[in-house]
Formats: structure tokens, sequence, C-alpha cells
């Protein structure tokens, strides 16, 4: 594993977190360019994704870290970490296996809204079913 | 301006926002994919973004509507507005003009940290004083 700099320790140490310690991550597929996700970050799951190089969020429902991929298998690999002028908000690059939405759509973003109703534009590849029954 | 279905209404009133009545929305260029931003809408800032077609966020530090683009000209034209799959996040698909970024660079996501330092990887394409001098 990496071993990260005192300097780049100081910078996440710096970040602006809100008032639950956490941070907006956008998972991104490092080539295509498609936004898979939004999840959150704190300290501890970002220092453990820079340092293992796969992708863990902060789990609000659970309030446990959340190494994605864990129960469905779909891991995210970390490719690169940008932060934004604020420091509040992350971009996370990834390298994305199987789907990244718990509907097993490829990402979460599948409705599209404006002039006419509410629209599913994506497709479910894995069947929620299939991809928790481990 | 395009009237919005009774379905659509209802269905972004029934979005999860926080506690402040807001919602993250990350903003990506329509046709090259570049993750441009994250900032914030409430409700009416949804409403007027679909109705006028212009993207309008919710400004936290000036507790107003943010019509992007009003005081620098870097408008952002709506292309398409999704959903996330627990309806907590939006991804605004966008025509950019100009930069995205308040310090003059196109997108906001300009610091790459990782095993070394933290690395600046964007070019400043316009000076925020000019930016905002008018």
């Amino acid at each position: 594993m990496p071993q990260l700099t005192h300097e780049t320790t100081a910078f996440i140490d710096g970040l602006t977190y809100d008032a639950a310690g956490l941070i907006p991550a956008i998972a991104q597929q490092h080539d295509t360019g498609e936004v898979l996700m939004m999840a959150w970050m704190n300290r501890d799951s970002i220092l453990e994704t820079l340092r293992s190089g796969r992708v863990v969020y902060w789990s609000r429902s659970r309030q446990a870290l959340w190494r994605k991929g864990d129960t469905s298998g779909q891991v995210q690999t970390l490719k690169e970490l940008r932060v934004d002028c604020d420091k509040d908000c992350l971009l996370v690059l990834v390298d994305q296996i199987g789907v990244a939405c718990h509907t097993g759509r490829r990402n979460c973003f599948f409705t599209s809204i404006g002039d006419n109703s509410p629209k599913i534009i994506a497709d479910v590849r894995i069947s929620p079913d299939k991809l928790y029954e481990k």
C-alpha cells in the first residue's frame, strides 16, 4: 500500500466536511466519463481509499465504512482522486466492475425529468436479487 | 417557457431534500462528459431551471437563488436533468459557456491527490478579475 505524504494527509485534514464529518464524492468512470453515483466520504474513508486503491465510502444509513462491492461484488478501483476549488466536494475517477447502482443499473441517474413525465432511461443489467444473493 | 406536468412537479416535491431543503446537483458538460462542478438546488431552483432552460442553483453563502452566470456571464444551458435511484442527488447535463469555476478554470476539480503531494492539474483560462469585473 502506498504511503501518503504528510502534505497529502494535512490536505485531507483541511477539507471542508459537513457537521457529520462528511464530504460528497462523485464517482465517474475514468475512461468513458459516465457519472456513476454520488455518495459520502469521511476522513477515514478517503485515507483508506487512497491507501488501498479501492473506493470506500461512509454509509450514512449503516453509520459505517462502506467498502463498495463487499456485498455485491461490484468493486470500484481508484484511478484518481480530485478535490474541488472550495475543498468541499470530491471527484473520484474509478474503474467500476459491473454496475454501480443497487438497482442493477450501470449508474444511479436513470430517471430523466423535463417537459414530459419522469422517464426511466436505463435498463437493469443485473437483477438486484442476483446482486445481493451472496 | 415549457409547462411542467403535474406528474413532474409531484416528482420534484417528492425528492429527498436535506434539513435545509437542498439537494446536491452535479453539473456535467453534456457532450464531453466533463464533470464541471457540484452545487445545491432547492425546489424553486429546480422548477426555474426546468422552466427557463437555464441552470439555477441555491447559493448557501448568499441564501438566495443563484442564476449561474448572472455576474460572470458563464451561463449553463440545461440539456437534461436526471435524478438518482434514491432521489437524493441530481445530475444536470449542461452546455457551459466559458468556464464553470470561479477561479477561471473550466471545471472545479483541478486538484489531484494521491501518493504524491496535492497537484494542480488545470490552467486558469480566464482571470477571475476579468470574470467578475462587470
